[in-house]
Parts: structure tokens; C-alpha cells; sequence
């Protein structure tokens, strides 16, 4: 790519971006979902001026979303981010473990072979955080109980989604499973992040020590975003995600006196990269698959719509598990519920070792598409009511939950 | 370049020229000096950390130029740039042709072919007005008359520039030259400077009214980056450099009321993007062509020596063609002393067309690092002082003009 095409690019991202998000804030909705709709007219499905392939564009998605993590961490309070740890993990858990379930029976049922029903359930577990955290930093909702349990959930669903994403290409590749090399996986992953707040936690005051000494200017947006890829990298290196490195380093600096600073001179920069990432998500969507008269598109069809019923449903009743009356539940699932790119990343491990047809890939593109663009709009929808009094689960469990307590307490 | 690549790369871009540029400054130097300082240490020539070759820093370089001259014009008043216009094209005629005559003359002097000698002189004219523009700014210069006039000439010096290219292209392709195609190119650069001045003029308030209607944040900083890219985009397509529409595209903004909240707003992305350009620089600086030792770089050394003591004197006295006892005629040919790509570029032409030699290359870098590294702190020095009453062209020709002035005015 060289410096024209990227200046066209660049110019069709962040022009188109911005207007169809300023539509969709017309029209009531959130803007990032006009950002992504503008990825869909601009890429593969619709017309092919951006190429959601380009090296460079990928690059700059990718270095847009480490900064969107890197804002929303900012703009979180650790301290309160820890203390819904619990429910986090069990969002988490349940929201990994039904899809999978869900996906590999359904599978199953449909007569798929064994190792296919392994992969199609591991296509669905992982969420993509990046639409969520967006949605909640422009409804201004980032500092609610709901939104740290999501962002909470979604650093536990990388480190269990590398998990499964270590079980599946062994079962792919050599058929069979590694349990020491799991354990170690697992156990970087979650050092890491702990070892990303702790270290975090005792360098950014430094940090913003030394640069308040600084004479030349600009030191404190260059050191503070030197900090959020360093931690990215970090989280890279052991596997893990990127982001989950970029929020660690987010929720560190946010601690610090010069937070507010910090977050106003990331705005910009924000303003500029964070459409490069919606855009290309978007530019991966073929609309084509979704072409009712096309014959060859009813099985993908179908098999994409049961696979989207069993990804929402599992997401939902995840959220259902946090069991309090104050707390926005389906908001939560609704929050769990895009899906990105380490389900296509699943499905491309499986499609090379030859497991994943092309149909099936499409099935799950659909299921990104679908996810992706429905999530926005509910998002906004199920935040502005106000939380319904019980959760489905809570409705279930409440008889027995009071009937225990006042056993115990008497009352 | 993958991410990991891409994130190790630019942390140790942004922090290293952080670094050296505080240095840079607590020891009374430009900050740019640190930063391209940094670009020698992380580059060819020493650690090899950055690849001042890869295609993402290279583009990333590109945009971090784009944005510095976009900030640029923004800061520059275009009524007083038009103000000084003849003066910028004297300097930059002058500019253009001294190096090229005195380059040209060196080299068949040293027995070297007619084409050779031609190629030779082509590599010295070329201003790579980046540095320049970022001293002004850091030294708070850049609303001064020496500044318009560097500016104004840096425009010109582009275009002139585009010429010689094309003559010396077409000399080493086909040993040819064609009158039309040189009329054409010339016509089309300055229509386009011209219209993009015209246009933006016309184009940005009403941009600027459009953007003030929009309910979304961040709307006026995508827009303006998004018609400077617009702008720069043009200036590649008609064969001028990016950098002189992004200038055009801020002197358009510069003009409108909302010119001071996109400074603001760019300034962030300025102090993440600039490094990557400056560093890029000094990462394209082999350090080994300036060891005294290797008996192999005594012919590169001498004949870089002389380069550049032409391409300097060449500057100053076109410099010194601004006759004006009120303006720092020295400070303005130091401000055109920095040589860049363009030169790099034309050897590279040489080079691949047979005719410039590996040592006459080195040479050429020898030349763009020298001139490259002393102009920022000697700009620093001679701005600091006042005037010094006459120019040595003025002081030449300052008798005349009194006698032709007292036998028209009568005094």
C-alpha cells in the first residue's frame, strides 16, 4: 500500500464513519453501529473501496481498539471494577460454556461430525468488547454496576476464550489435547493481568512523576500511550489479547491525579483511529450470504440463524446469572452478546485443517454480522429501562434463596 | 509488520525521541535534534531496532509530515505568506539554483561524466522543510516574516523541484529531454497550489458550518484531518508532495473561526504521529559512512564535504536575496539548508538508472545527514539575534539602490 491509496482510505474510513454515525444518532441509534454500516458499504460486501486485508489498515484497526480499551479503562474505577470480580467470572463462565455447549450439540443434532461440532461451538463463546465499551463510553454509561461486570466478563472471556482456542487447534492439528500446556496458558494469562494491575498500579504514579518534570511538551499524552502499548505488547506476548493489556494500563493510569488530562488528549487520537476498527469489522461482513434468493445461501442462512439463536440466548442467560434486583441483567447479556474477530479466527483455524467447510464459514460470518449489528441498538434499548425488578434465573432461584435466608437470619 | 512488530517499533519511537528531545532541550538545542538523534540510535546505522524501511512506519512517517504541515499552515497567516510571495520566490529560485549550477560545476570539475554531474547537482537543491517548520514552531517563530518567507519558498522550492526531477528522469531514462512534458508538469503543480488555495478558501467555512451542525463529538477534528488528507491527496495526484497540500489545507482552516480549537485538537496527534517522521529520518543515517577510519569512506567523506559546503553556501545566498534590513536574511538560509527524501530520491533515480555510483550515494546521505543535523540548532542561534543591519547581497548592492533612490526621491 503505498501513501495514496492509504490517504484514500483513510479519507472514506473517517468521512464515511462519521456521517452514517451522525445518521444513526439521528435516528436514535448508537454511532457506532453508522460506523460499522459504513464498513459494510465501503468493504468486501458492498463497494470494495476498503480493503479490510490491507496490512496497514488492519494495523491502524488494531492500534484503534488498544486506545478505545485504553479510554474505557481509563474511565474506570479499578476498585469497583473488583469488586463485581465475582459476578464477572460468572457472566464469563456461563457466557463461554452455553454458547460452546449450545453450538457443539446443535451441531451433533445436525449430524456433523465430532471434531466439526467442536469447532463450531468454539466459534462461539468469545466476545467482542470493542462495540460494547463504545456504546457504553457514548450513552455516557461507563460507570455503571452493568458496564463493569461486561468489561470485567470480557477480560475473564479472552483468557478462557485462549483456552478453547488452545484445546481446539490441538484437537484440529494433532487431534489430540495437551492438559500441561493448557494449565500454562491459563496461568500466564491470568498472571498476566494480575501482574498488569499490580505493576500497573505502582508505576503510573511514578510515571506521571517523571513526565510532570518534563520541560518539553506532550510528554504526557506520548507517555502515557507508550505505557498503554507497552502493556498491549505485554498481553501479546503471553498470548493473550492486546486489549486486555490496553485496559489494564487504562485502569492503572486512571488512578492517577492526571486521568482527566490524559483522557481529553486521547479524545482526538481516539476520534481518528477508533473508526479505523468499527470500519473494518464491518468491511468483513458479506452481504451477499444474506441474499434470500440466492439458492446457495439457504443452508448458511439457516445454520447462521440457529447459531445466532443459541450465541444470543447463551450471552442472555448469562447475564441473568447476577443475581440482584438493582443490577440491569439483560442488559448484560445483551452487552456479552457481539461477536468478532476470535470466532473468525476459530473458524479460519478450522477451515485450513480442513474441518470447517466454506458454508460453514459463511454461517459464522453471518453470526458475527447479525451479533455485531444487533447488539448496538438493544444495547441502548434495554439501558434505558430501568432494571425489571428479577432477572429469569433470580425468578427461579428467589423462593429458595429467601427461604434459605430466613432460616438463617430469621427473617 | 504484525502488531507485536508494529507496537515494539513505535514505543520505542515515541519514547526515544521523547527522551532525546527533553535532553535535546535541557542542554538548549531544538527538540527536533533529539528527536532525530533518536532515529540515528534506533536505526541502519546503529541499534537496527527500527527499519526506517517498513512500508507502516514509512506511511505512518508520511501522515506524522502531513499533520506537522497541516499544523503548519494552520499558524500561518496566508494574507502575509501572499505578502512576502516574490521574496519566497527569489529565495527559492535562487535556492534551487546555485546548489544545482555549484553541484553540477563540482562534479565535472572532478572528472566526472556530463550525466553524472547532472544527477549530482539535482540532489542538492531540495528543502525538506519538515524540520525547518518544526523549529519554528517549538521556538514559537513561526508568525515571523522570515518564517512566511521560508515557508512560502519551501512551496516553491516543491515545485521547482517536480521540474528538475522530471529533466533528470527523463536525461537518465531515455537522455531526452521533453519541453512539453516539463511545461505541463510546472503548469499543473502551480494550478494546483493555486486552486487548492482558491478552493480551501472558499471550501473551509463552509465545511467549517457544516461541521458546527453535527450532534456527534469529535466531528471537527475528523473533518479538518480528513481535508487536509483530501488535500494532500491531491497534491500526490497532480505529482506535487503531499505535505505542500496539507500546508494549503491549513492555511484554508487557518482562516476560519474555529482555526484554534483544531490546533488544539491536533496537537495530541501531532505529538504521537511527528516522531515517526523525524525518527525516520535519522534512522535512514548510516553512521559507518562517517568513520575516519575505513580508508573506504575517505573519497565519500571529501566529496560529501564538498556537497555540502555547496548545498549550505547555496542556501545562505539565496537567503541573503531578501534585501530588507529588518529581516534575518542568515536565519532564512539556514532555514533552507535541511536536505531530505527528495534528494535521496533523485540519487535513488541515479543509482537504479546506472549512473550514480554506491559512493556517490553515500555521499548524498553524508550531505543530508550534515545538513540535516546542523540546521536546527544553527536556526536556534541566528534567530536569537537581531538583524544584522545589511545581507551581504544587500551590503553589495545597497549603494546603488541609494543612488538610484536619491536620484528619484531626491533624497
Amino acid at each position: 500500500m503505498d501513501l495514496t491509496q492509504l490517504l484514500i482510505s483513510l479519507i472514506l474510513i473517517i468521512v464515511g464513519a462519521k456521517a452514517l454515525g451522525e445518521l444513526a444518532n439521528r435516528i436514535g441509534q448508537p454511532t457506532v453501529l453508522g460506523e460499522l454500516a459504513a464498513g459494510v458499504i465501503l468493504g468486501v460486501g458492498c463497494l470494495k473501496l476498503v480493503d479490510p486485508e490491507a496490512n496497514v489498515l488492519l494495523l491502524l484497526a488494531d492500534i484503534g481498539v488498544i486506545i478505545l480499551l485504553f479510554e474505557t479503562g481509563l474511565a474506570t474505577d479499578l476498585r469497583e471494577l473488583l469488586a463485581v470480580g465475582w459476578r464477572s467470572l460468572g457472566v464469563a463462565a456461563v457466557g463461554v460454556i452455553l454458547p460452546f455447549v449450545g453450538g457443539y450439540f446443535f451441531a451433533v443434532a445436525f449430524g456433523y461430525a465430532n471434531l466439526v461440532a467442536i469447532f463450531l461451538g468454539a466459534n462461539l463463546p468469545d466476545t467482542s468488547v470493542g462495540i460494547t465499551a463504545r456504546v457504553l463510553s457514548d450513552l455516557g454509561k461507563l460507570n455503571t454496576t452493568e458496564a463493569r461486570i461486561i468489561l470485567g466478563a470480557a477480560v475473564a472471556d479472552d483468557i478462557i476464550g485462549l483456552i478453547i482456542l488452545a484445546v481446539v487447534r490441538d484437537l484440529g492439528l494433532t487431534g489430540e489435547v495437551h492438559p500441561l500446556k493448557i494449565v500454562q496458558i491459563t496461568a500466564l494469562a491470568v498472571a498476566f493481568f494480575i501482574g498488569a494491575i499490580v505493576v500497573g498500579n505502582l508505576f503510573a504514579p511514578r510515571l506521571v512523576k517523571v513526565i510532570e518534570k518534563a520541560r518539553t511538551s506532550g510528554t504526557l499524552i506520548v507517555g502515557s500511550i507508550a505505557f498503554a502499548f507497552l502493556w498491549s505488547l505485554g498481553a501479546e506476548l503471553v498470548g493473550s489479547a492486546a486489549i486486555v493489556g490496553a485496559f489494564a494500563a487504562g485502569l492503572a493510569l486512571g488512578r492517577t491525579h492526571k486521568f482527566d488530562v490524559i483522557a481529553g488528549e486521547l479524545k482526538p487520537i481516539a476520534y481518528i483511529l477508533t473508526p479505523v476498527f468499527f470500519v473494518k469489522i464491518g468491511a468483513a461482513v458479506d452481504l451477499r450470504y444474506f441474499n434470500p434468493f440466492d439458492q446457495a445461501n439457504h443452508a448458511i442462512l439457516v445454520v447462521g440463524g440457529f447459531l445466532f439463536v443459541i450465541a444470543i440466548l447463551g450471552k442472555a442467560l448469562a447475564g441473568f446469572t447476577v443475581f440482584d434486583k438493582r443490577i440491569n441483567s439483560t442488559a448484560i447479556g445483551v452487552g456479552m452478546a457481539p461477536r468478532g474477530e476470535v470466532g473468525l479466527i476459530f473458524a479460519e483455524v478450522g477451515r485450513r485443517a480442513g474441518v470447517v467447510t466454506a458454508d460453514l464459514f459463511a454461517a459464522v460470518v453471518v453470526v458475527m454480522a447479525l451479533t455485531t449489528f444487533l447488539a448496538p441498538p438493544l444495547l441502548k434499548l434495554t439501558l434505558a429501562r430501568r432494571p425489571r425488578g428479577m432477572s429469569l434465573v433470580a425468578w427461579f432461584f428467589e423462593p429458595a434463596r429467601k427461604r434459605v435466608s430466613s432460616m438463617i437470619w430469621g427473617r
